[in-house]
């Protein structure tokens, strides 16, 4: 039978995630990948996840099991509560925090909440990826702002406002990745922060912030979040995720947000999964409750630390000339930028059946308006030294030949 | 600030449900609650799903709390596919089923995959609300079919089908709860379930199959699901659950459909939620090799079916002349129909201060076009022998004031 005529516009323009699509063939042992955004399961705290998890079906087994309050358990958003207080500095009212199925649901909600087909936003170019799928199945028309080596720049911001506002057009926000972006891994100074705030006022805008990364730092010093330099005014969203600093498989995130907008996205969840996993929030609770999220971080920060180093090196060594990339200050990515003439899309098939390494070409990284083909992302937490070094090496003898 | 000009029309339409909002009031422990669709949580498989949670982290911790594919672990979906064939005889491939985070999400996936603003789609009235919310969601002009005691009628369907041919417009699908559908309990029979597929077959539609409480049956005969009646000519998606049968913790369900309409929903859920917990889709597929799921369901259905009768034996003794009830085969629900000038809404708030038990009024389960108001739902699953004797009385005492 034809479906096609059933098809929503929304089944019709969504395309498959390059990454996702990617991350099948590059499972194959043979192959280094440099394209995901695992973290290293070697870093994954099992026993204290086993603690957790057995404590709480122990100790509240009816509570985890049942349905849970779409809001999110209330212990766990105790946890939360004061974990944004001791490391942000954030005071957050439980009516202004949602706990969500880890960050992709809260950037698909916020694509829901606010955007009609059709409608503006300003993102940096190039963004995460996921968000431009998010944005993209709700129709949304997604202008991108200029970024620097310090992410995306104010003036491109700005142009783009005045651009929306000439015709007479709403940018219904501003969706932003200020620590170590994925996917070129820079980090938005406070003054710029500042700047680009007072332009979401200027022209009357929200700033959509995501905070995937922000606790994997490495060196140089915390900027605030745009949540904090909002102070109270409702005009900054932000969304955090339990996947990089503890682990992707509990699907856990939260957002903070004016109560105004998490009332809209409590109803919102009702009909598109009523809540998330009672049993994960009450184990996320207790491994937070032991005290164990911080430590762990600081674990996970020291190992990407000396992998990023050791991917920086490996470039250093094995880059032929012409090959530039990004050191971003903490995350999980950086960015090459090679030769104009080479299309990483194209060189791609290449890398991988000839020299068995992956990675994600820039081109889905980019707004539709501004595609730039010649960067690639390089991921450097999954892969062990050995991978990181052998990869580089594999990499580097692919772009040689393209040149 | 004001956000009204920035959220969408889907941000404006959606309602809160009745029932969620409900379900905070009926927390108090001196209130009786048949107003949720609560599995009785003295039932939960505890020991077992604490032994299983603890061999998944013994055995696979890394795939556990990694990242998953967005179709769902491979483990879970040959457990499920051999599921499907012991215990419904259908042969599904691997490539027609996909791991969602339980039925609810299913029910919005079909909604964005199918449906654009204002697009017409048919149910049964009454239906599940929790599907209207997700139709609203999208949108959808819902036309409701009339009922009988047997569930949605074929000349109800025949009818909203030629109407809608008439209006030059076109049937997305016809949403369909065959079996103990949610409120009122009726099952469709097998020769009508034959006309309705026959029906979507000459208007060329497609059919949404919900079956959350198919194996939830204390008497008469299984009928067989629209999928099976379907013989793989993919007019039929089928959706399923773990939550009413398992733990509706764990948020897990399955959806069987076509090929092509699985590939849709696996790039929408790329952008909805990346992938649905592997920890839990691991735990659930050690539940299911040890062979305890048919086990637990018989358990359950045995202690519903005697809550059940206890329900429709406190009925008969309290309730006043003029009140109907449904005598349903199975699942969690029956559906209580008042006299005509009683309104169940203005009745509940009466209901829950004065004698301190809630239920959930009929109107919620219409499609807009068709409501009534005196009927309500009640679930005899979650609440005790004893409350459902004090709780029925509570509410015949309602009634009679009401009278």
């Amino acid at each position: 039978m034809n479906y096609t005529k059933l098809f929503s516009q929304t089944a019709v323009s969504i395309k498959a995630s390059a990454i996702r699509e990617l991350l099948k063939v590059t499972a194959r042992p043979d192959i280094i990948s440099f394209a995901g955004g695992l973290p290293d399961p070697q870093l994954f705290p099992v026993k204290e996840v086993a603690q957790c998890m057995s404590d709480v079906l122990a100790n509240s087994p009816r509570e985890a099991l049942q349905y849970g309050t779409t809001e999110g358990q209330k212990c766990l958003k105790g946890e939360l509560i004061r974990l944004l207080k001791e490391t942000e500095d954030l005071d957050v009212k439980e009516e202004e925090l949602l706990v969500v199925s880890a960050s992709q649901q809260a950037l698909d909600m916020v694509s829901r909440v606010f955007l009609n087909r059709g409608d503006a936003i300003i993102t940096a170019s190039p963004t995460y990826l996921g968000a431009l799928q998010a944005f993209a199945a709700s129709g949304a028309d997604v202008y991108g702002a200029d970024s620097d080596e310090y992410g995306v720049t104010v003036q491109g911001i700005e142009k783009r406002l005045k651009e929306l506002q000439t015709a007479g057009r709403l940018c219904k926000f501003i969706y932003l990745v200020p620590d170590f972006i994925n996917p070129t891994g820079a980090t938005i100074p406070h003054a710029r922060r500042k700047e680009i705030l007072q332009l979401a006022e200027k022209y009357d805008t929200l700033i959509v912030e995501d905070s995937p990364y922000r606790q994997v730092r490495f060196e140089g010093e915390h900027q605030p979040t745009f949540y904090k330099l909002d102070q109270g005014r409702g005009r900054v969203l932000t969304m955090f995720t339990f996947s990089k600093v503890f682990v992707p498989g509990f699907r856990l995130g939260y957002i903070t947000a004016p109560k105004e907008v998490i009332q809209k996205f409590v109803v919102l969840k009702q009909a598109m999964d009523l809540c998330t996993s009672p049993i994960l929030q009450l184990a996320a609770a207790a491994y937070l409750k032991g005290g164990h999220l911080m430590r762990h971080v600081r674990e996970v920060v020291e190992i990407y630390h000396k992998k990023r180093d050791w991917m920086l090196e490996m470039l250093a060594k094995y880059m032929p000339e012409g090959v530039k990339w990004t050191r971003p200050e903490g995350g999980l990515f950086l960015w090459v930028t090679m030769p104009g003439q080479i299309d990483a899309s194209a060189m791609l098939q290449k890398a991988v059946e000839e020299q068995h390494v992956a990675y994600v070409a820039g081109v889905d990284f980019y707004p539709p308006r501004d595609a730039r083909r010649n960067d690639m992302r390089l991921n450097f937490s999954f892969s062990t030294f050995e991978q990181i070094e052998e990869g580089v090496k594999r990499l580097a003898a692919t772009i040689k030949q393209s040149l």
